[in-house]
């Protein structure tokens, strides 16, 4: 599939709390941002997916919200639900009903509302072993706790994420939280679930992010330089890691699979990869993600960041954007905005947080925790 | 995409109560049903689909169920939903996989446990308006009564679809309501919604059917005699279609849309197909379908029951395999059932209920009630 599909469109609402505009109405500013960015009007859109977690009250949020949000009447539109790696995943089967031949130029949309949700924004897991802790950090924070031990990493090193990404999203005015923190602050806030402070978390957000691809060979139709999907990759195992024995708490197998599948299909190694979005729900798993990816070796992500060379002007930026952390993280939206993001960078219209020679990209999102991950590599030309 | 994908394996469980069955049981008897058709290890799968509507209590259905059902770590697997036509969307975004390239054989299953949920089987749809009679009965019962005061139907012509369809049913030992039923039975039985009584109506049910797909070219390795996909087609239309001023409560758009793709992309005509699976949740609703799929003009659906010719031994045989109505509807696999009663009936298999010359079969779910459709055309040779 490689180089044949390619990403002539890219949209974003501005990320955070969004009480003002309906999911319907973050669905429309996203399309239509990207609409515009490809030069294109809404009938050229042959099929749609949709990529949203969390269905409404009622099984309200589904295929046929994009539908009413848009008027894309009498089309194909999939929802696709794949918890955390929900955005990735509707643009990797995007590009599979591309690369098919059913349809030439289709939108992928990411939407999710999860401030209206109140506690209910990001529901608690399923295990009843589980029932008091099954919370987001509380489980991601089990593996950070026998990685830190295995490693001998500190809060500080953690901190230096938070740092970065905070750093990024303040250069970028659609971020959630666009502000600068401080190694102080982050170590000083409430902890959430040890070793997680405050600061370590990525906040509860609303949004909405659309990409626009088409066949290649018509691409340069719309685009003078299109950006084109060298690979992708997803990869499950199971949905209860914690229960795993052959678990070792100190990496995602799912990202590992899911990245040599993308690099297999692109032909290129990791260390080709010039920056990328990566999964960092909590400043641990940014750490760990860049590992899995390959960037370093298994133990060596800390130093990664420590090194900064993981920073914007670093050998391997991670998350420009400001990720999750500080963009924020709706949850279906998410993957969909780091396709936005790598497709802006290698365009070289990323401002102030333009990372250099960006010719090839990465966008990787993980979910579960670590039960599935999805993995995309975009380059130029 | 016509020709390119073939069907090498099905599967299906006994659809009814199958309180002594879990979830991921249902999913591994289905699968295991299928890997035994095709004659293909599980190792062989290289990505799958999974078709669900619900998430259980928590978000518990979703790719990783499937994985952990199935063991099939590390490989892609996507869930889609989309209303009542999840199952075979599933079934169409796992043929574009296969056409795109990505992998040679896929899994598509659909699986979905209605029983265990109480009166949440069949969620309430979201608008305030219909606060009280939005049940799925009381949405297609609108409908049903406009179209049979335009078209002169009475009660006793959607009856005719109830005592067909649990007749076939009846020759189907996977059927969830192995019954014969009279026509006096039917209009004698309580009333739902007007003018749908008991009888009228397709059953809660658990259930689960998967279809194991791969490319054309190596298809004859696995299986002498593969069914192939000839056509599909994915049409939404609103969400609201009852609040749509262009609506005509006379049948579905969608439906009118998917069947436009799917004839189109296998090249041929309504008339061409020789028996279909229709999505029959309530008696009026295949009438209506039969139109709406062109098996004969709009207001004359009736008359095709009437006159038999959708019976086993019809002209255009209408779900030999008992329909939703006496087979059951597990809303995510109800689709991928169709595909597995089409690739039976294709191979001569059906035993009792075989329809004769089958050469081209239609697989048809609607959902919304009419917000989506899907439509799958399946060939030999």
């Amino acid at each position: 599939m490689k180089d044949q599909v390619a990403v002539i469109g890219v949209g974003c609402t501005k990320f955070g709390d969004r009480f003002e505009r309906s999911y319907e109405e973050l669905i429309t500013d996203a399309a239509f941002d990207a609409y515009a960015d490809a030069g294109i009007d809404s009938s050229e859109i042959e099929a749609a997916y949709l990529g949203t977690y969390l269905p409404g009250a009622g099984g309200g949020k589904a295929a046929v919200s994009l539908g009413d949000a848009l008027r894309l009447y009498d089309r194909p539109i999939t929802r696709v639900e794949n918890y955390c790696a929900t955005g990735t995943d509707a643009f990797r089967n995007g590009c599979l009903a591309v690369a098919a031949g059913v349809a030439d130029v289709v939108l992928v949309l990411g939407a999710e509302k999860l401030k209206d949700r109140g506690g209910r924004g990001i529901p608690r897991l399923g295990h009843p072993l589980l029932a008091r802790g099954n919370t987001a950090p509380g489980l991601f924070a089990l593996a950070a706790n026998r990685y830190m031990h295995t490693f001998g990493l500190g809060r500080e090193t953690l901190a230096k994420v938070a740092v970065k990404n905070h750093h990024n999203g303040a250069l970028n005015d659609k971020a959630h939280l666009r502000m600068e923190v401080t190694a102080e602050q982050v170590l000083k806030a409430p902890i959430i679930a040890w070793p997680f402070g405050l600061f370590d978390c990525c906040p509860t957000t609303d949004g909405a992010a659309a990409a626009i691809i088409c066949r290649a060979d018509p691409a340069r139709r719309y685009k003078k330089d299109p950006v084109f999907v060298k690979g992708v990759g997803l990869a499950v195992t199971t949905g209860r890691p914690y229960f795993d024995p052959t678990f070792d708490y100190l990496g995602f197998r799912s990202t590992q699979a899911a990245a040599r599948q993308a690099y297999a299909m692109a032909g290129v190694g990791p260390r080709d990869i010039d920056f990328a979005e990566v999964h960092d729900c909590f400043t641990w798993t940014e750490i760990s993600n860049t590992e899995d990816l390959g960037f370093c070796a298994k133990g060596e992500g800390g130093r990664l960041v420590e090194e900064g060379r993981t920073a914007l002007d670093g050998d391997i930026p991670v998350n420009p954007s400001g990720g999750l952390k500080s963009f924020g993280h709706p949850i279906g939206a998410s993957g969909v905005r780091m396709i936005y993001e790598c497709v802006t960078q290698l365009r070289g219209e990323a401002g102030a947080r333009q990372v250099k020679q960006a010719e090839l990209g990465l966008a990787h999102n993980v979910g579960g925790p670590g039960a599935v991950s999805c993995v995309v590599v975009l380059g130029r030309g």
